[in-house]
């Protein structure tokens, strides 16, 4: 078993409205010192595969299919054997 | 100028059907090797504080009231300095 753990976050030139949402909503809870925030998506995968080559090639496919919008997003992952964190 | 990187996940009593649909699409898109999913937030936030003690105190009062949800969802975040990731 390997788990991926995938991280999708909106390219820095594209707007953010949720990180909007959560700073203003920081500075009303008066964590004033907040310069910014940006919010994107954790996935994590849990795989029955039993090479980790194997593993990075299918997350990798997944993330171009499915998990994230690459017009608007990007993404990285690691590769964690035995599910492990 | 300090960043933040804060992974909310939901905890792992608690039923996550977002993770259980990314599944199912991804079982229909040909990834039968995939026998769980969880999806949770990823939020970076951005501190104008100088000390890495006083943003891991601070990052973690902003979890405990707005960013995680503690009754369903557990939170860990690190810090890295400059905004270098």
């Amino acid at each position: 078993m390997i788990l991926a753990r995938v991280i999708v976050t909106p390219k820095p030139v594209v707007n953010d409205p949720q990180g909007n949402t959560v700073k203003q909503g920081l500075a009303t809870l008066g964590f004033r010192e907040v310069s910014d925030v940006r919010v994107g998506k954790y996935i994590e995968v849990s795989l029955d595969v039993t090479s980790e080559h194997e593993a990075r090639v299918r997350v990798e496919e997944m993330c171009r299919q499915l998990l994230a919008n690459h017009v608007i997003e990007d993404f990285h992952f690691d590769i964690v054997r035995d599910g492990h964190r």
